[in-house]
């Protein structure tokens, strides 16, 4: 097979902001209470404090608790790009400092296992996140590392990963082992394109390569924990964790959603590292049957709360929709990554989804409550909590929505893709100019997206931008005057000239509400549709309709009219615009002692309805909510 | 209050017999199929030789098989009346004579507990059916003692209730336990009631009393457990038992569906025994909460699969639906005795629904496979298992069906009351003459129903004929002359009147197919309506109608028509019409890579659709089926 390579190159973090809009506004809100309340929560929990546990104190330093840790500092240090915060760079090299006199002097740093079962490393990758933690450290020394300049952390993973390299291989005396929960692949490759060094890549490489590999590392670990007794028993298949096969023979997407969003990301990093095309047709085909058998309209996925993740092709409930907000920002990452190889709009229009409608809905407004788990249709009971348990959602929430600048651009060897649309200043060199794009939008409520591009001196290149698979009509004027807007087969519109200095662009992607629909193979869609505009699915919520949304009838789309951005109740909504109609239909309510179930159809009676987008639900009170109605 | 009697009293099974028809060969089936089924799985699982099992031996016995192979014993004691089957008596005695020799001298006679675990006896009544156990070899032991005059295991229980009585009460020095799965309570008052020892009443009261008592016994066992080490946990809440509170506080139906169906009827029992107008009044608060809240249109109940039982009210998923065969019989047995305490066609009616629906799907046709869960739609991978781990639901179809008989009539003082409507055979004593009663009926497949009433001597009476709320236009003639047919306030036609040997009576239900819409407020039903004929309710199946039957649309009611009774691939259809209409519509099949959404909503086209009754599908092979249709 050819070898493939990486046709886009990504902007530095430094080098591109987000500078107005929604988007800054939660990023604000990322730094001013998600990050905080990440902070306070891994601080009360005991989290920050695991490096001065000992036996009999209390908050026992769990399996799983460096992750979250971890996640916080890398969200802490993407967010110093946007607004330095010395108190939180503060509280994060304490904690590192208390991590480095914990470090195992072989370099070994997971805390539970130091601390609380000193005996029984690697013993138990299948289940107890050893390899993952480590991961999350790995990317977070290199994020605090590139964003603070600051090496502490990044020296203690860099001595971990040797201890790690030493352990996990092929060669003679070396544990075949593979992570229960993938994350080291692609943290690895992080480590790799930021140290240069070629043993971190290829350790990646080995992780990557040797998960589905027979015998099962989950075999040899059960037989191992059988002769020891103890042995805690395990009912997931292999395809749970994705390791049924080789990485380069999986074409059905399976298991857990997290654990696949992660490897899948990491087979697309070593594609691009190692030019390996079988890796890329083995994520074409998975992102095929992602994208064609089971992701939520909303850009969610992963259906069944049993296994966290996939089920069949078309089982996607609205009601049990588990569609974790991890998974959708695994989804995001994994996109990014085949969106930098192969550019075509069908991955960024997917993040674009994703982020305003599966992630977003993940946090409250106010930045201190989260989903896990993120249904379609709600009977009034769920509702966003303070943190859980297992609280891998905030923290990955408060790392992306930092990061989320890097999401808007990319160079490639012609010039500049803008792949989302936000008020932001993308800076590039070409050709030993410095080339400054600032665009200024308010879509998705607005229809047009500014761009003024402003070279240091004049310079030949291509400046794409997307034009999303759902618009039409879309137009284009440069320096006013209309422009070409077709886009071509990857779904960009490119605009190749001499640029100078103030050159301006505008592209407008008219906005107006459309239904969508599910193939007829989705049962729980069937009769329903989703109303939708531009990137942002609606829904109807009680706080404005009442109860009983199941039953209410949409009218013809033409019935919507757009009805201001914001509601007395909830100022933030002001970002985007709200839709109403007079013209929907209901159930006229029944007498409480009527029966359940009788021969009389249910009256309908005209219905106002007001719809706003989904990933601002459960803003104003619990209550019912419902994406699909029928129609 | 004022005391409440019974108003009706059971017609012994000797009395009553099924004796053609649909049920007729049911009873067939469970005699021929579902008991030996039952006999053969508990042999191979090693259930029956629990008596000689002994340490390191396979088939450990487990804390629940004794009431799988009491179950199986109740069966064959009732299938006694309808044929003698000298083979399943011997294998019965047998087992018996096991258990005789297997008991302990103190009279206590549970197999887990005297085998494996003798010295933690009535250690933890929450978890392991200990009491329950007690209470289902008490039931058998009535049955085959009544079926067959042999006292060999009547004997045993009474030894054992003994035991138990001098374990649990409020007397000095006995435990205030009760069972975390009530059972014993209903068993103990058909004791009483075939001993007439009050002592067996007493113990049956203070069970129920009990219930609900703070402290919890629940913490008292949780105490000890923890005092004691090795406290396995729970993760219940006392409602999971119906042991919030005192049953005579109880209004709202929770928890675990065939605990609290065990335990209404033994309110119920109570009640009726005591006269106790404060657990009536309970059991009424219950029913209405259950009927009007938490009952699926198929007489099914318990929604949840994760606590096998009740949630909110409406919350009454399909696909998902829990509604296990266990839960729908012990409804029956609820619904059976609220029934002769207070007449009235809700309960029979009830009875009915669940027996045509909720029931009859758990078994297949040829009597060997089972439901536990009967969902009401199937994406196509739901289907009938030969046995289970926890195997309550094939044993309880088999003593169901074997009792079936005593549900057709019983008597008042004033004359005799038909509940249902089979072909059969009722005989009464009144006055000093033996009433024969045959019925004669192809009902629910055709409309009229016969009775020849034939007394030894002529003797006045009044004979009760349920109107089922369904039906309208029903007409009634006696001795071929047309006579008064309205239901009184109970939903009966009464007919009092002299009666002599060969006085006929016709009864006709006119049966034309209908739709059933559910209340707007359960969610999982809006926009669908089911499709019913008399109490069966109608299902459409993959083996007739292809897939993707979610999104087909059902036409105007008058479009079906009947369409025979059998499908050339599955005769035992014959007791039911068939329906199918040609107007109904259905979503255009999809290229297959279309996309997973889309703006053009889906065509429909016209679809031919046959419909067939919910009970009978999974006849013909793994498929697809759902009963909610769009409308």
């Amino acid at each position: 097979m050819p070898k493939i390579t990486r046709r886009l190159s990504a902007i530095p973090l430094k080098n591109v902001a987000i500078t107005d809009g929604f988007w800054k506004e939660r990023l604000e809100t990322n730094r001013t209470a998600i990050i905080p309340a990440e902070h306070k929560q891994c601080k009360e929990t005991g989290r920050l404090d695991v490096w001065s546990w000992k036996p009999g104190m209390p908050n026992e330093p769990h399996i799983y608790w460096d992750s979250d840790v971890a996640k916080w500092i890398e969200a802490v240090a993407y967010a110093r790009y946007d607004q330095p915060d010395p108190e939180a760079e503060a509280q994060v090299d304490e904690y590192v400092e208390s991590m480095r006199r914990g470090q195992a002097p072989d370099g070994y740093c997971n805390s539970h296992y130091i601390l609380v079962e000193p005996e029984m490393r690697w013993t138990d990758l299948r289940n107890c996140h050893e390899l993952y933690c480590a991961g999350h450290f790995i990317e977070a020394a290199v994020a605090y590392h590139q964003a603070t300049g600051k090496d502490a952390l990044l020296n203690i993973m860099l001595r971990y990963v040797d201890c790690i390299a030493a352990k996990f291989g092929t060669g003679e005396g070396q544990l075949r082992g593979i992570p229960g929960h993938p994350e080291i692949e692609l943290a690895l490759v992080k480590l790799y394109r930021h140290t240069g060094d070629p043993k971190h890549l290829a350790l990646a490489g080995y992780f990557v390569n040797e998960r589905g590999s027979k015998p099962y590392w989950w075999d040899v670990e059960t037989e191992a924990w059988k002769a020891r007794g103890g042995y805690r028993g395990w009912s997931w298949a292999p395809e749970y964790s994705q390791s049924e096969a080789p990485a380069r023979e999986l074409s059905v997407v399976r298991g857990h959603a997290v654990r696949a969003m992660y490897f899948y990301s990491a087979m697309a990093d070593i594609a691009a590292e190692s030019g390996d095309a079988a890796l890329l047709e083995a994520c074409n085909r998975l992102w095929d049957d992602l994208t064609r058998h089971k992701l939520y309209v909303t850009g969610g996925i992963g259906s069944s709360r049993a296994n966290e993740g996939f089920t069949d092709p078309y089982d996607l409930p609205n009601e049990t929709a588990y569609s974790e907000t991890c998974a959708a920002i695994g989804l995001v990452f994994w996109a990014r990554r085949l969106l930098a190889i192969t550019p075509d709009r069908r991955y960024a229009d997917l993040i674009e989804l994703a982020l305003y409608n599966a992630i977003m809905s993940g946090v409250s407004l106010d930045g201190v409550k989260f989903f896990y788990d993120n249904p379609l249709a709600s009977a009034g009971k769920h509702t966003r909590q303070p943190w859980f348990g297992c609280s891998c959602c905030p923290t990955n929430v408060g790392r992306l929505l930092a990061a989320l600048p890097q999401y808007i651009a990319d160079k490639s060897d012609d010039g500049i893709w803008i792949h989302q649309y936000m008020t932001s200043r993308v800076e590039a060199e070409i050709d030993g100019a410095t080339v400054f794009i600032f665009q200024k939008t308010e879509y998705p409520r607005a229809s047009e997206i500014d761009f003024i591009v402003t070279p240091t001196a004049p310079v030949k290149f291509t400046l794409r931008l997307r034009v999303p698979a759902w618009a039409n009509n879309q137009t284009l004027s440069i320096n006013n005057k209309p422009a070409p807007c077709e886009p071509d087969t990857a779904g960009y519109i490119s605009i190749t000239r001499e640029w100078v200095s103030g050159d301006t662009v505008k592209l407008t992607l008219p906005l107006t509400p459309r239904y969508v629909h599910a193939r007829p193979e989705v049962g729980y869609d069937a009769g329903r549709a989703v109303l939708m505009r531009g990137p942002v699915v609606y829904c109807v919520e009680e706080a404005d309709n009442g109860k009983n949304l199941a039953g209410v009838v949409l009218p013809e789309i033409s019935e919507w009219r757009e009805c201001g951005t914001s509601l007395p109740t909830c100022p933030s909504f002001k970002h985007f615009t709200l839709l109403e109609t007079d013209a929907a239909r209901a159930p006229v309510p029944c007498d409480s002692d009527a029966p359940l179930y009788s021969s009389a159809p249910q009256p309908l009676a005209p219905k106002k309805l007001r719809a706003i987008p989904y990933a601002l639900w459960d803003n104003r009170g619990v209550g019912e909510m419902r994406v699909w109605m029928l129609v």
